[in-house]
């Protein structure tokens, strides 16, 4: 087997990780904590279908190759919860390292695509970017919401913390975040969500 | 919200069930049994980054989703483990009702686009659909290659039996194809895969 091949297959085999670093979410029907890799498969599925609804037009094969590896780097630097300012903290610097030695692992060309990809991502510096944001807000939305807001009422978070991230929504899709407002302020009135101070 | 959004959202937290979906491969290092939600990410990945060795120029959007979406009616239908020929018999049936159901939930132009893909699939019709199979089939014979043939003794699998599936392979990749002789081989010397009788 060729060197090129030799690297992308012993990184396709190390990517498998990433089906057992576990998130806050949980899964629908009061599941269990829902992983990296069914998180990222459930945001590609959903571009796919809601790709109608991004405020700018979006290249579908790269939205979707983003939202595919945009947590990768958690094999190395773990899940930091969204509400978690503490973790937030060290959190470049952990996806960094990881980045270099994950990404590294493939052909120089793909460690390059791959690094820019998951940089843009990042950034938001793109309509695709934007959108894939979007996904990852309405992804855990969609199952916490279904499960009556269970995982903000066990970490105790506020609406505000809540609509500070999920207002990104709107870079990616005005559409998209009407709906997940209306999803916030129902769960505000049936009190899953406090109430700002 | 109309009518539409709310079918593609109904939709998008009705697949969410696929991460309950659990498979007879098990994850590398000895891990659990993977479900069908991280075997479709991790099949899109792998398409993704080993597309240049493709028999024919595929449409990687196509192949994504294809590889995405190829397993959501094992939702109803549960999973059929490739060399059980019992469960084999009655599974064009029970996915068949399974299709009409689960993609019966999206607006109309979004049911005959995603059962169109999955029958492609099934028929192995077009290039994309001979690639998302070879990624079937390499990404779990990774994955107990690296668990020493683990699933294959579980069952007593027979290398002719393995053969018989994993040669699909060449159809759509003949390098991929020339790998996994190799993996064959070289468990049928270990002793993980019995030769013919």
């Amino acid at each position: 087997m060729d060197e090129r091949l030799k690297r992308q297959l012993a990184f396709a085999l190390e990517i498998d990780k990433e089906k057992n670093v576990f998130r806050q979410t949980h899964l629908s029907g009061q599941g269990r904590n829902e992983n990296d890799a069914e998180h990222a498969w459930h945001m590609a599925v959903m571009a796919y279908l809601l790709k109608e609804y991004a405020n700018e037009e979006i290249d579908i094969a790269k939205t979707m190759i983003m939202c595919l590896i945009h947590d990768i780097v958690e094999i190395d630097a773990g899940d930091t919860y969204a509400y978690d300012p503490e973790a937030k903290k060290t959190q470049k610097e952990r996806e960094q390292r990881a980045k270099e030695r994950l990404f590294g692992m493939l052909p120089e060309d793909q460690r390059e695509e791959l690094t820019a990809l998951f940089e843009e991502f990042e950034a938001l510096q793109s309509p695709e970017a934007r959108f894939v944001r979007a996904m990852d807000n309405l992804q855990p939305l969609l199952l916490n919401n279904s499960n009556n807001g269970g995982d903000w009422k066990a970490h105790g978070v506020s609406a505000e913390q809540v609509y500070a991230r999920q207002r990104q929504t709107k870079a990616g899709s005005v559409i998209l975040y009407e709906v997940t407002d209306d999803i916030l302020q129902e769960n505000v009135r049936k009190g899953n969500l406090k109430k700002a101070e």
